[in-house]
């Protein structure tokens, strides 16, 4: 039995995560969740899964579930019980599904107290990547990755000698525009932004997926996370989202990793690691019935998105940061309608071309950094 | 440095051995070889590789190869010397690429020296699969898989708890003759035969790959190489070639392995597993500019042969012995234009509907049967 704590429960990895948890009540329970303020989305979680602790995001949401609580649950507020619960002793399995870089601190703290890591936190890989792996090499922590493309990688990567490997693929859908020139993003709205074709996903993500900086993060965060350059980082587009991502070796043998578009798959591919666990919550990948898949180079000047994250990681230091923060924030600017789809790229361009980067910061300056960005690009809207 | 005992030198895989074999001066040598009576094609093998034995089918080969050998090389001829030489204490590695069921006690006495085995001899395992497996798991020897589809099986579950496997899907090009329906193979001709869509192989197992009898021997290859049901093996048909063959997992997860249609990579592969070397001798997979993959059914009606190797399998005994020795005279037959293209899956239908299959036959049993066999099929016609 696997004790769990689940931070950001109640969005979309979140609830998919209570999802694997109660199909497996024999392998895991879920000892203490983590959510901000949607109090209506985390009371049926707490009801069935009884957790030990419930954190929320200030007093006010504390007050709002209070209520609502029955049984043996303590209820904290704020980060630093974040900080706290991920090194109780109790805990064997943090799984990081905070959305932005948030999750940083709590990062760092579940890895110096040697848990496992399930992790679906990108952004704070991208954020201070070299800081995370740093303490999880030297705490002999495997972070677990529950993105689709990194735990695609990751099964690829299984009984292999690292030296082998020649180059990764990533695969990309494309997002809800893929068909689109950028003559017709001009004008496109949140609600076209948010369809994504095949996977179905909170709404900053998919926003990404359709900037392509979804992507963009993704291979920052291979980078950290597999310690590979960038040279050896490609994307491909693959409209069907079938092939997660790709290994080449260096025998020329590429090992890819297929299923269908269900983050319950990878959420609980690295909640069970090494072990698999059978998994019955949608209907397997019939290749007979899909027929075909499509592969199509990825266009930078079509995506500058991915292209400034590219950029961004090669300068490596204080610039990975901006990028991740400038777009944050940008895409927030955009759900709130104070800035048109185009106006993303624009936000993290001007940002990055303003800054001047700290080769290997250290963790304030990094949120110094972090906040500092997010204060321009609100300023200028 | 690791010693090899090339088995079937101058057939299709052994030829290509040879081209992995120079393509590493300083990860293998060249030991021994052993062939039927192309003398010409090993001629220029011999000379650059300079093996210390050489071993050819009778003392009439023998006679016409001995003017070409210069230097230290020792030409034996005979069954015998084939059941000698992997027994020799300088192998490391035996190479097993003959064709047809002659490969089977050489196999059976390299197990026995506890000889690491790269395995291309699928009629081996198809005729007396018990015995072969039994012999590796009792002397703890591994069976490295040559073939594209095993060899993929193989790294796909590399690292993998094998409880953890819910089936293997084995692809297929679907042979020569894919495009055509049952009335449209009525007087084929072998040319038209012969032209595989992606492979370069050799007449056997490219008549094979027509009748699609070849994937039905290698579903039964993988039965026994991977311990697995035949209730878990399906087989797909993707014309590209790409995706050389996949295993799903108990989450639903498909692990696949792709390459370019080189059989040299394969082959590299066994020879340096658990290693990877560099591979050059083809530009590798570019899924790019590949642009699509196809996936379709697989028709039993269209396909009997398939058919008949499930049903052989299944029934198992002495049945796959029959099912194998019947293919292979047959396909000879046609070869030599004594039967036409259909008469080779009625060839093989006559048989296993006339034998009345032995339970777990010993050695002698199996190669009574296989001869009475092939003897039955060339008496009729």
């Amino acid at each position: 039995m696997k004790n769990i704590v689940l931070l950001g429960a109640t969005g979309s990895i979140g609830v998919q995560t209570t999802d694997i948890i109660k199909a497996h009540p024999n392998e895991f329970n879920l000892y203490a969740m983590a959510f901000g303020s949607q109090v209506e989305v985390a009371k049926p979680i707490i009801e069935e899964l009884k957790p030990s602790v419930v954190i929320v995001k200030n007093n006010e949401v504390k007050q709002a579930l209070l209520p609502h609580i029955t049984g043996d649950v303590t209820v904290y507020s704020g980060l630093d019980a974040l900080n706290e619960i991920v090194k109780d002793p109790s805990v064997d399995l943090v799984v990081n599904a905070l959305l932005g870089s948030v999750g940083l601190e709590p990062t760092l703290e579940a890895i110096r107290a040697r848990k496992q890591i399930a992790f679906a936190n990108k952004e704070t890989l991208v954020t201070a990547g070299h800081l995370v792996m740093e303490e999880a090499k030297r705490y002999g922590v495997d972070l677990l990755p529950v993105d689709s493309e990194h735990a695609a990688i990751h099964q690829c990567l299984r009984g292999e000698n690292r030296q082998d490997m020649k180059q990764m693929i990533i695969t990309a859908s494309g997002g809800s525009f893929r068909d689109r020139s950028r003559d017709e993003l001009i004008g496109v709205t949140k609600e076209d932004a948010l369809k994504h074709p095949n996977w179905s996903m909170g709404a900053k993500i998919t926003i990404d997926s359709a900037s392509m900086m979804n992507k963009g993060l993704e291979v920052i965060e291979a980078h950290c996370l597999f310690d590979v350059s960038y040279d050896d980082i490609d994307v491909i587009m693959h409209r069907e989202s079938v092939i997660h991502s790709m290994v080449e070796f260096a025998d020329q043998s590429v090992m890819a990793q297929l299923g269908t578009p269900d983050m319950r798959i990878p959420i609980q591919y690295a909640l069970t690691y090494p072990d698999r666990l059978p998994y019955n919550m949608s209907s397997g990948l019939d290749l007979k019935s899909f027929g075909t898949l499509h592969f199509e180079e990825l266009s930078f000047d079509r995506f500058p998105c991915l292209k400034m994250a590219y950029e961004a990681g090669r300068e490596g230091g204080s610039l990975p940061t901006v990028l991740n923060a400038a777009n944050e924030e940008a895409v927030q600017l955009f759900l709130n309608d104070k800035i048109d789809f185009l106006g993303i790229e624009q936000a993290i361009s001007d940002q990055l071309e303003q800054h001047d980067t700290i080769q290997s910061p250290g963790l304030d300056t990094i949120l110094q950094i972090d906040q500092e960005t997010r204060e321009r690009v609100r300023q200028r809207y």
